[in-house]
């Protein structure tokens, strides 16, 4: 169990310093920044590069609302569920801490966002609460299907780490702009508590729709898409 | 066969809701858009992950020419290709409804073109009927000699997701300044619904030249690329 | 035999047709093109796709270069050399024609360079002979060794088109501002043809170093890099 | 033995060659240029197009902190060390000495910093020392564990290529601005040695914070994430 939860906190600390560093120190630079795509690709090869280093351990979760819903099908045991999501937050955490450090190790620095999800003002478009929910359910459904479909048995074997990383690339193409994109509340707490524009005081959306998305999600492909022979 | 239609409806409400909700949502944001390349990826990703996903359940089509040509060269029953149709446009247009929800979420938005596919005025770099004729033909008739030769015996096994997803993402990164890129009936009915500037006018040009371009793939396959015993 | 020179000839079509489409359409649109990061992209991910689809047929070389430096390295029979040579030709001729079609369908067209190669006052950036040369020359080099590694007996099986299509996008990355890169002689005559900006009075040298290069990659690759036994 | 030493000046030099080329080439061309993004892509596209290519002689470090790490790890023999360190330090240096004679074919070319690294004033952003020294550190470690893992046995075969070279882009999307990312002691003498900005003067901290990271890296996956069955 040691080597699970540990795989599960350098993973989580590996997306949460990797994404949301790509946010903080490379998007913006000008002329030669990264932008929005290179922080969608930066987010998606955290977890593709962990799920093929330690998925093999601990299943590659990295976040909270995963781990859910792979026990709403039935795919993980509810029993490790509270270990997971501890492990999950406390490496999310320490890696923004270890950002941080590195972040503000040049003149001018200031926190703002830190690259924390947000609605309405705290939105990069300031789009609305229900797009923001809407977006989050949507987004983070999809995440499990891919999930789900890409690790079952009618699924061709060792691919699922690529899937699934560029799933969450995908899933930052479409939605930065609408609230920075979470679909992880560890990753979003995590943030959260290093910004200083607010974050924490919406913070709760990025924890309850990806939880929300994630059941929706494991539910559709119970009922919809999984077969009893696969 | 609840599961093959569910598969293929999910399948393309994700193409239809990734990548034109990349197109709409994020690449003309200023200064750190994603543009066309960013587009471009998005919809090869949604066919990237939706194949590793459900791939194995409904062979991954999630566009009506794509359909057609796997029946004509004899990888797909006929008798199911008009359930399959209704399924994808039935999951393209929930696709675009959602994500038109989320786009009116933020002051000033208006739908415009809403990722639209249009030649002529409505072409973005202000091509004619011919060009966009031409260019969604050969670029669907390539599509599908693409899947039809990475999912044959003679390729190795597991990759053809990859190789059909970034195919799709090399379409756009070709034609996007042509018709925005459609190669997919379903896709370019949805968004047309949606849009606000005359495109379901043209869309009958994107139903058109994908049929024929994908008909005329499985032709040239069938007779100039594949042999007998593969 | 009719399907493996048809093979080389769709691929070389698709190589011209999508990266130097990829190239006249699509780079250098205002605020939203795809530059040359899309470009590199968009060479790459020809080769890629086709690889998977055709190249259990013919090898998936779409290079006469390449057809060149597989056949020192004994992967490739000589007396195929010629025929492979006129179907990449073909092909590629095909591809910029069906690609000049649709690019002259906008008001305002010139041919311009067409994405062609050139040294001097044709090179992007203003590069002289003996650097195009010395370029053109490393990178095939590296292009036939990544090509005979990848398709080694000690490589794992069906990973060779990414690694191939991949190392086009990198060849890409690093040396369009040198010479818009060629390395491929079947897709610089297929552009200079096209091209109104005097390319072709240079095309001989990416007919010659690409053909140098490839064969010294071969070279370097017998007698340094590879096992007896494998 | 000469041909893993080959293998690994041959990676080495690609590496230098092609991730400091794109970045010296490429990167600021207004409009089109590649950026970060593209910089990153390409550093990555070195190391996983080589280890598709010669991994399977050499192991594909092209690294000396790589070598230092699967030693500690117990994957490769320490009496092999100072060879490869020997052989990555002439292929990198070579490497970039051709990217020179490239880069200098232009007019009005100056070497500047030449894709070196560097803190202070020599850091693209003006990061401090200590901001580079935790970020080469951190970004080594784990760059480390994906390669400890991904060639694991619980880790599926024949994708560690892509793991690790999608990981090395991942960190440059991230540090690009800190140090212009080194993690790579061979990388940064070899730039340092042609950089005209007083580079090698710093050149100690990009050999001593990736030789730690990776020991680091290493100790962490032995004590934490691998188990004794794998």
């Amino acid at each position: 169990m040691i080597q699970r939860l540990s795989a599960e906190a350098f993973g989580t600390f590996w997306l949460v310093f990797g994404g949301c560093g790509a946010a903080v120190l490379a998007a913006g630079v000008p002329d030669v920044g990264i932008g929005y795509l290179g922080v969608a690709l930066a987010f998606g090869l955290t977890v593709l590069t962990m799920a093929y280093a330690v998925g093999g351990i601990s299943g590659g979760h990295f976040n909270p609302a995963v781990s859910l819903g792979l026990a709403i099908a039935g795919k993980f045991e509810y029993k490790d569920l509270v270990p997971y999501w501890v492990a999950q937050l406390v490496g999310g955490i320490l890696g923004a801490a270890v950002l941080y450090v590195i972040a503000s190790g040049t003149a001018g620095f200031t926190a703002g966002g830190f690259a924390s999800n947000g609605y309405d003002a705290l939105s990069p478009g300031g789009y609305s609460l229900v797009a923001a929910l809407v977006a989050e359910i949507v987004l983070t459904a999809f995440f499990l299907i891919v999930i789900l479909g890409s690790t079952s048995k009618l699924a061709p074997a060792g691919f699922a780490p690529i899937a699934i990383g560029l799933a969450l690339t995908l899933i930052h193409l479409i939605s930065i702009p609408v609230t920075n994109t979470s679909v992880n509340p560890a990753r979003s707490i995590a943030a959260a508590i290093f910004a200083q524009n607010g974050a924490l005081g919406q913070v709760w959306l990025f924890i309850v729709a990806p939880l929300i998305g994630a059941a929706l999600g494991a539910i559709i492909w119970k009922a919809l898409l999984s077969r009893s022979d696969a």
